[in-house]
C-alpha cells in the first residue's frame, strides 16, 4: 500500500516573491513522510529563489507516516535533513566514503524541485534523515543541516586538532557555528570581521582574537593561521588572508560566489606551500558525528525565528539580504 | 687557518647577455670548496638572469677543500646542491622538517648572489650538500638538484601510491622527470602537452596516456587524475584540467609563473572539492630520499651538454628560451 499525501509548500520566483504552492506526493516503501516544524535559510535559497524551485534544505520535522520498508524511526521521532537527496552507493566516491562527490547525486536546487523544508510537510528516503539528539532544540538544530554540516566538515575530514590555529573570516550563519565547532574542538580560534560590533559575540562564542578587517589593506595577527574557514558571502580579498597564513596552511572558501573565479596571488600561495581546498557541505558518516559533537560540547545556532508563511519567509530572506541577521533565520510551522 | 679562493662565475644582465666574472671568498670552517663538473639550466635561472646574480642552482661537483669543520666528505667527493643555502634549523617549519618554509631561509637569487653553479668553483656549508649516488652519472645528475627534488616533494609529500593516477601537464625540464618518478612509484601516468612530436618519449619514460592539447579546448581522458603537477613554463588554462580532475584531486602548479595570478574557476573547484596546493623544491630530507630513489630505480635526466663558458650558457639560454631542450640543458666545465 503507497499512501499520497497532499501538502503545502513555499517557493520563489524570478522577482524574488515567495509563493505558497500545493505539493502531491506518495509514500514509497523506503520513504518517510516529515511534518515539518523548522526550517532554516541559507545563503543558497537566495541563489536558488528565482528558479522556482520549492525553498529550504534545513530541515527539521517530525516522524509523521513511515513506507512499509522504513523501520528505522518510529512516528513522533524528531529527524532532520539536509542537502542531499539519494546518492547512488555504488560509485567510488560512495565506496570510499566520500557520497557528497557521488557521480549521481541528488542534491537540493537539482532534484525533487516540488519539495523542500520550506512547507508543512516533506517525504524523503529514510535512509537520509538523521536523528535529532535530544540535547539540541529542534529549532536550533535546523541551521546545523546545512551551515553546521558546511563548516564541521573540514575541520573534521582534515584532522584539525587543539594544537592548530583556526581563522574564520566571517560572522553569519556559518561563521558563528564555525567558531563554536574549532572552540569546541581545543582550537585557537582568530575571528575576522567587517563588523566591530561583532567583537564580543564572537569572544563569547569562543573566538581567542577578534580582528575587524573594515578598511584594512593588511592584517596583522597574534597568531597567524594552520586552516582558514572563508564563510563570508562573497569570495575575499585573498592577498590579506594568504599573509597572514602560517607555511603549509590550507584554506578553505566555503562560500557560493556569483562571480565564479578565484582569483589567488601566485607568490606567496606558492612560496609558503598553502592550500586552497574545496569543500561542500558533508557526507552522512560526518553530518552524524557533526550532530553528536554538537550534541555532547552545547553547539547551537543562535537564531531569529520568523514564521513558516510568505509573509514570514519574505522578512526572513530580507533580513539575510540586508546581512542584518544574528545569525541564522529559522521558519517556524504553527505548532 | 680561513684559506681564500678566487674562482670564475658567469652571471647575465639587464639584456640578458652572458658574463665571466670573479668572486673571492673565504672557506669558512663549516664550509666546502666544490670545483663544479656540471650545472643544470633551470627556468629560474631566466628569472634571475636580468639581475645580474651569478647563475645556477643545480650544481655539481668534486670536493676540492674541506673547512676544518667539515668532516662529512672528503676530498675527491661527488657532490651537489640545489635552490637551498642555508635555513635556521631552529623555526618552527625547520623543527617540523619543512626547512624550505624556513623563516630566515637563505636560497638562490636572494642570497650569496656572488656564486652560482655556473663557475669553476663555489664555497657552501657542507651541511648543504648532497652526496651524489654513484649510480647516477654526475651530469644527469645535476637537473635533479632542483628539477627533480621539485617534482618528487609533491609526490613525497602527499603519499601517492600505486594506486593512484597522477598527471603531468608538460613534458620538458620537470616533467620528463615527473613522468619518471610517478611511473618508478608504480602510478598510472596520465600526460599532458602541446607537442605531439612528444608522445613516444612520454610513453618510453613511463607515461601510460599522452594526450595533446593542442587547439584543445576540452580534454577526454580514459582515466581521471588524482594528482595533476603542472609542469609547464607558464600557468595553464584551469578550466581544461579541472575538468578531468578526480573529486578530491589535488592539482599542484609548479610553475612560477610572471602573471603571478592563478584564475581558478570556483564551480568545478568547490563542487569536486579539489586542492590547489603550493609546493617548492624540497626540504633536504626528501631530497636526499629523492636521490636515493633516483639511483635504485634509474630515474635520469636526458640532457644536452653545453660547455660552461659565455658562448654555451647563451646558447643553452636561447634553446631553453625556445622550448627547444630535450630535456634539460646542462653546461660542463672542461675536465
Amino acid at each position: 500500500m503507497v499512501s499520497t499525501h497532499t501538502f503545502t509548500v513555499f517557493k520563489g520566483d524570478e522577482t524574488g516573491k515567495i509563493h505558497r504552492a500545493t505539493t502531491t506526493r506518495k509514500l514509497n516503501p523506503d520513504e518517510v513522510l516529515v511534518k515539518i516544524t523548522y526550517s532554516g535559510l541559507c545563503g543558497t535559497d537566495c541563489h536558488y529563489r528565482p528558479s522556482g524551485c520549492v525553498l529550504g534544505h534545513e530541515g527539521i520535522g517530525v516522524v509523521e507516516e513511515l513506507g512499509e520498508n522504513a523501520h528505522r524511526f518510529k512516528k513522533g521521532d524528531v529527524v532532520g535533513w539536509g542537502y542531499i537527496h539519494k546518492t547512488c552507493g555504488i560509485c567510488l566516491n560512495c565506496l570510499k566514503g566520500q557520497e557528497v562527490y557521488c557521480v549521481a547525486r541528488e542534491f537540493f536546487g537539482t532534484h525533487d524541485l516540488d519539495q523542500g523544508s520550506m512547507g508543512t510537510h516533506a517525504i524523503w528516503r529514510e535512509a537520509y534523515l538523521f536523528a535529532i539528539p535530544k540535547e539540541i532544540e529542534p529549532a536550533k538544530a535546523a541551521p546545523l543541516m546545512c551551515a553546521g554540516a558546511t563548516v564541521f566538515a573540514p575541520l573534521y575530514e582534515n584532522n584539525v586538532n587543539a594544537t592548530h590555529t583556526v581563522g574564520i573570516v566571517g560572522i553569519g550563519g556559518l561563521g558563528h557555528l564555525a567558531i563554536q565547532f574549532a572552540a569546541k574542538m581545543g582550537c585557537r580560534v582568530v575571528v575576522f570581521s567587517s563588523s566591530e560590533d561583532k567583537r564580543a559575540e564572537a569572544l563569547q562564542l569562543g573566538a581567542s582574537e577578534f580582528y575587524s578587517t573594515k578598511g584594512k589593506t593588511k592584517l596583522e595577527v597574534a597568531h597567524k593561521i594552520d586552516y582558514l574557514l572563508v564563510a563570508t558571502s562573497y569570495l575575499p580579498s585573498w592577498e590579506l588572508y594568504l599573509d597572514v597564513m602560517n607555511a603549509l596552511g590550507s584554506v578553505f572558501p566555503l562560500t557560493i560566489d556569483p562571480v565564479g573565479l578565484m582569483q589567488i596571488p601566485y607568490p606567496p600561495f606558492l612560496t609558503n606551500g598553502l592550500k586552497i581546498v574545496g569543500t561542500i557541505i558533508a557526507s552522512r558518516g560526518v553530518h552524524t558525528i557533526m550532530l553528536e559533537f554538537a550534541a555532547r560540547h552545547k553547539v547551537q545556532a543562535m537564531i531569529e525565528v520568523f514564521p513558516m508563511n510568505e509573509e514570514g519567509i519574505t522578512e526572513a530572506f530580507a533580513k539575510l539580504d540586508a546581512g542584518k541577521l544574528r545569525y541564522r533565520a529559522v521558519l517556524q510551522n504553527q505548532m
